[in-house]
């Protein structure tokens, strides 16, 4: 038997993977965890943006299991073992439910589909020219798990993708560009920008305004990663300047997003409330399972966060 | 060298095909047709809803090339020699086209998306339950190389997708149903709708009341092949009864849809004006080309239409 925690940033949120993972784990023995309780012992904790607390009482993990692809808000901790190693989701059924939302997204300004909304109101019948693809062409920053398939997702409907990571990646069917170097190559071919990067000091604040003046005009900036990627004053400036002519934001630097925000009002952006993709909870299970039977047998596992990188 | 008619619906659109033909195609003779005109002897015809009156004048065509993948409008008229192979365009860039289209608005109401847009002229953020796919459960109607790619790319994203056509097909991650006596068991797992069939005599008027009845509650329906495939006031009753809780609707059986349409102020219906996959000129171009310079070296060709089934 191995004890098992559970903590993350919403009570309901960790009595519901309590029960899950305590019905799926009969033989162990499953906790839920908050700041305030005393140690229990716990050889694997299952969380999401845990207290800092969770570390420094809980001095015997052998593994953290993240729930979700974005493991920044545990890298964060200041308690965070340095040896500690970190499991982060591997999909999780979010990649086809991120590429759906680009998708959607995308399609609202490619496909006229926002201007035939506004010619419905007054009951007008006028076609747009068929699109021109060679006049969308996407960049998918990120080429993990999860910006890997929306690019392919993209690519596969017509539209010319590239993406671009730290570390160069092949990817049927999109071009690549890695590093620092190839930043400003990948950024001038690219009109709708779809960040999926993971949070890192490295990236972080990486959409600036340095960054967005090197769009194709009329750009789109799509982020489904995390808020504090955007300098929100550089991407109003650059909305407000029409260099960038929408944004799609699934993520801020402060969530709930909150109500006095100059995003929730702006005609050019979108708002949506850290939706893009949701962890799917048997998914999820299954993975954590599979993986606390593996180390338990003494097998490797994949998914292991390098802390080097932070991803 | 030989000699080719363009005949379309609408002058600038003869005149833009007629430049494109002749330009790809120097050798050959290409000529701009429209009523009225002397016959000029032409062995093929490019065509999008021609006028009746060019197969009275042009007795010596070979083959007519259709410029889109719905016949309906050829194989209507009286003056089409039953003999005369009438050739469709296959995909020409429509099928990504019209997965694109499919997604975007099955997004829009799966995802809640429509929802988030309401919340968000509210500054409100409240984040909905993740999606379970079951409840979802997608139904084309058409399998062939349109409704194919939709199912498959539907399929892709996680739906359960079924997909129903006159005569079996196999599809893979598709649950496929054929024929009249399997319809019922298609319509009644299907909430989700989308119409992809060719319109025939046997089709016109397929979705009615009691159709509609039969598909699971809260149905969606997305029509993308034609206007006459659909009873409007059928539709705008199970629309008006809530059995059918929204309609996304790119074909009419009048198009232009006439101002005064309840349609278009219709709150649960979304109107598109028959741009859900516009032909690409530049693959239409290619496909007719090439087998223009098939058929003159005696070879067969594919994309003729049955004229037994009328697709």
């Amino acid at each position: 038997m191995v004890r098992i925690v559970v903590a993350t940033a919403a009570q309901g949120s960790t009595e519901r993977w309590h029960r899950a993972l305590q019905d799926a784990l009969p033989q162990h023995d499953v906790r839920a965890w908050q700041a305030g309780d005393a140690p229990v012992g716990a050889q694997y904790a299952v969380v999401w943006s845990p207290p800092d607390a969770l570390f420094q009482v809980e001095r015997e993990l052998k593994a953290v299991f993240n729930l979700g692809a974005g493991v920044d808000g545990v890298m964060a901790l200041p308690s965070l073992p340095p040896q500690l190693p970190v499991l982060r989701l591997e999909d999780a059924g979010m990649a086809p439910q991120m590429a759906e939302y680009v998708i959607h997204h995308l399609a609202w300004l490619s496909r006229g589909l926002e201007t035939y909304a506004k010619q419905q109101r007054a009951a007008q019948w006028a076609p747009l020219p068929a699109i021109r693809y060679d006049e969308w062409p996407v960049g998918v920053m990120g080429l993990g798990q999860l910006g890997a398939h929306v690019a392919r997702a993209v690519a596969a409907l017509g539209y010319p993708v590239a993406g671009w990571a730290r570390s160069p990646h092949t990817l049927q069917g999109v071009s690549t560009y890695a590093g620092d170097d190839q930043l400003g190559a990948f950024l001038a071919r690219t009109r709708v920008l779809v960040n999926l990067l993971p949070l890192t000091p490295q990236t972080t604040g990486i959409i600036d305004a340095a960054l967005l003046r090197q769009l194709r005009p009329e750009a789109v900036v799509i982020n489904i990663a995390r808020g504090a990627h955007v300098v929100d004053a550089d991407l109003l400036a650059a909305l407000d300047a029409g260099h960038v002519q929408a944004a799609v934001l699934d993520v801020f630097n402060q969530e709930p997003l909150p109500s006095d925000h100059p995003y929730w009002a702006h005609p050019r952006v979108r708002v949506t409330p850290h939706v893009a993709a949701a962890t799917l909870e048997d998914d999820a299970l299954r993975q954590i399972v599979e993986r606390i039977e593996r180390l338990e047998r003494g097998e490797a596992v994949s998914g292991v966060v390098n802390r080097a990188t932070g991803y």
